[in-house]
């Protein structure tokens, strides 16, 4: 068994020499069991060991008997406990939120104050075989891809560990039983265990019956080929998405080759440039994703809504992914007043609706400064401006007197030309001085207030996407 | 219903215009509604339709209903019904096969005669999307991966294709019971119905009742996702197999470089590579592909037996899969005496325990023959011969003189030093002349039977490797 354990710490290259690991000891079989054998095998391995127990006050005189048995077993094999008491029904309460997810909460909560205040490297949870069987069964009823059927991962984030996620429940209690552990109850009331019991004691067993004795491993050996498989699918289309995906200010841009790729990785780049702009991927369903596909494949301009608020605009066969703005087009205008702006100093403002920073400056003209050094920064003659600097987004009619133009033109039209996407063009600033546009920012500045040889103070005005 | 099963065929590229569509028509409702949609739809997708029943003769009269039956509908709509009576139970017996097998044998090679003699381009199944349930979960329970949840494939090798897979049972039987249809039985007794009605009549209502109302359509999309994802990682692993395996004469080099890919990849290209060598894949497990793996990471010159008669070596890090060759040493010989080769004539002679086909050549000299052109094609001085002509492999003690040496050398230190694989090594032709050895067939040859400018015959000796 202690062999079992340690090839499957190395395969998942679970501990490395000198870790400092807290086991997680509800004092049920499980987590006994793994205390035991990470006991038993820290010469070998080289590493110190400790243990931390949620009491949940949830079974009155019970859990502290379960207190006072995980301290007991901490004592005799001299590691160190922490035990914390906590009152989750209350928390649940409070939060309104499920006592499992209460539970759940109070419980990484605390490993990550012991890791941090006691200078743990690993927390080890005692995860079984059938824990991973029952779980890949149930994903797989309530409907799954490869990624579900990946079930538990025997390490996440690097810190979190399962070295008994290789032996079977059947085994654990074995070893209990050779070993006298005399552990506590399996698992508390926490767990909404309805569906993992109709899983445990009737479809498992009717499994074992009729079609295979060996299921738990058969489930386990599919967990962890999925998981091989999930992690090469994943890791080229992480690829893909540094490519070819533009994120900035909360919007991402899917270049179209992208849609080039296999439909494995696309599906896959589309989640991950969703989950970039929404910040969650629940809500979506595979349907959204291929929504999107045949989206790109139609033609430029058109756009879908998709859940939490979500826009997907075609443009000229990128596809633009931006939360929705509100469409009330009163939009806000910010208004400096120009006397109010001292020569030399430098202001910033923060400007809500357009996803930029603001940087104004006003100094003395000058040979050295490079007019075209970036298209967020612009300078314009100062003395030129009457009384007001407004920064808004377009209204309809707008005109700019383009730069070494004579003639006026649409903004519309400019915004046409240059294939900026329909979804961008109310995000984007432009700078006004009293009545007239004299910038669109990142794309043309007016002729009328440019720098010449007679300007003798300068306005420099920067943008800064915010990230 | 029509449209969902279109989308489906147009999804799936099943059928392109003009082609001619052979429908398997047993009489049951899938295929009798799989044949009135594709003959509703038969102007809309520019295809023409037949039918092919087999006759199991299993049912006493019951079988004459179905054929009579069969011929009736396809009567009515006026296509071609092709029709073979096979005593199944028969030709089971007497192949020593299932009759299911039996019964799954007659039915292709019927479809494959008819499609080769008519003149049809597509052969259409009636499986429907609660087979392909049931597959995946039984799949799933015998131990699987990703490639097994694939499932039913809805095309198969470009012929046979499944446009009613993604219909339920009760949308069939709805469609056959407002169109009137009729439709006699489900199936015959032929197919092996224990476990599949296990999980048909038993588990998916319990996955219906207790987790998932739609477990039909999530067990498809499982199924479909998976026929991705393992599309995607066959096509990348196929592309690392062709850069580093090499396919030659029923033995496969695995280039050491290979072992650096993603495992996924890896583990795909070692099945496949096996596969060249068996011809078969059954019989391996995936230990089998891991105990190459790390035998790959251990030292030169190790090997491994895995079944079927197939042996791996490490080779300097590249890994070598052969079949193993008995191993009575009193290898044959090919003994060809000098006076029965003709001048000018061209001799063949295929070298069973060798791999290699041989051709012998006498000439005379020329300036005009590239003495160095191939590995596989030398020439010596024929008058230096005086009896025999022997091909045979390596004995111990063999011995060189090599070209342009004055001493001799082992034969064994040559293949050492030119790191020949000791699996290759009995493989290798030796070609002797008398009592010396001339030629080590790809490696070397002996400086004693070597042309020069004084010699007036030439032997050519060509071998070419058995693919």
């Amino acid at each position: 068994m202690n062999d079992k354990v340690i090839n499957f710490i190395i395969e998942h290259h679970m501990i490395k020499e000198g870790d400092r690991v807290l086991v997680a000891l509800s004092g049920g079989p499980d987590s006994v069991c793994l205390l035991h054998i990470l006991y038993s095998l820290r010469d070998e391995l080289n590493i110190s060991i400790g243990a931390a127990h949620i009491n949940h006050l949830l079974r009155g005189e019970d859990s502290f008997e379960d207190e006072k048995y995980v301290k007991k077993v901490c004592n005799e094999l001299n590691i160190p406990c922490y035990v914390r008491r906590v009152q989750i029904e209350a928390v649940a309460k409070e939060k309104g939120i499920s006592s499992e997810m209460a539970g759940r909460e109070a419980r990484y909560e605390f490993f990550d104050e012991i890791v941090k205040n006691e200078g743990f490297t690993k927390v080890a949870i005692a995860h079984n075989a059938n824990d991973q069987a029952e779980t890949v069964l149930m994903r797989m009823m309530r409907g799954t891809g490869l990624d579900g059927l990946v079930g538990i991962r025997p390490v996440r984030d690097e810190i979190f560990i399962r070295p008994i996620l290789c032996l079977t429940r059947e085994e654990i209690e074995n070893y209990c039983e050779y070993n006298k552990l005399e552990p506590r109850i399996d698992r508390t009331n926490l767990e909404s265990i309805y569906s993992r019991n109709k899983v445990r004691l009737e479809m498992i067993p009717f499994i074992k019956r009729n079609f295979n004795r060996d299921i738990i491993e058969s489930l386990n050996r599919l967990a962890s080929l999925a998981s091989i498989d999930s992690d090469y699918i994943d890791k080229s289309a992480l690829d893909i998405y540094s490519d070819f995906c533009i994120e900035k200010s909360g919007m991402i841009v899917i270049k179209k080759d992208a849609f080039l790729v296999h439909e494995s990785l696309l599906t896959r780049v589309i989640r991950k440039a969703i989950f970039y702009v929404a910040k969650a991927t629940y809500n979506y369903e595979m349907k959204h994703i291929y929504d999107i596909i045949v989206l790109q494949r139609g033609s430029t301009g058109k756009s879908i809504n998709i859940p939490n608020n979500v826009v997907v605009e075609n443009s000229y066969g990128d596809i633009i992914i931006t939360i929705k703005q509100n469409n009330n087009h009163d939009n806000k205008e910010y208004v400096l007043v120009k006397r109010e702006l001292s020569v030399k100093n430098i202001e910033t403002f923060r400007l809500e609706g357009l996803l930029y920073d603001v940087q104004i400056e006003v100094k003395q003209n000058s040979k050295k400064i490079d007019l075209n050094s970036s298209d967020l920064i612009k300078y314009f003659d100062y003395d030129k401006i009457k009384e007001r600097i407004i920064i808004r987004s377009r209204k309809n009619g707008d005109k700019i007197k383009p730069l070494g133009m004579n003639g006026t033109k649409k903004i519309k039209d400019i915004f046409i030309d240059k294939k900026i996407p329909n979804n961008l063009r109310d995000h984007i600033p432009l700078v006004c001085f009293d009545s007239d546009i004299a910038w669109i920012v990142g794309v043309n500045i007016s002729d009328i207030f440019k720098v010449t040889n007679n300007t003798k103070n300068i306005l420099q005005i920067s943008f800064k996407e915010r990230k």
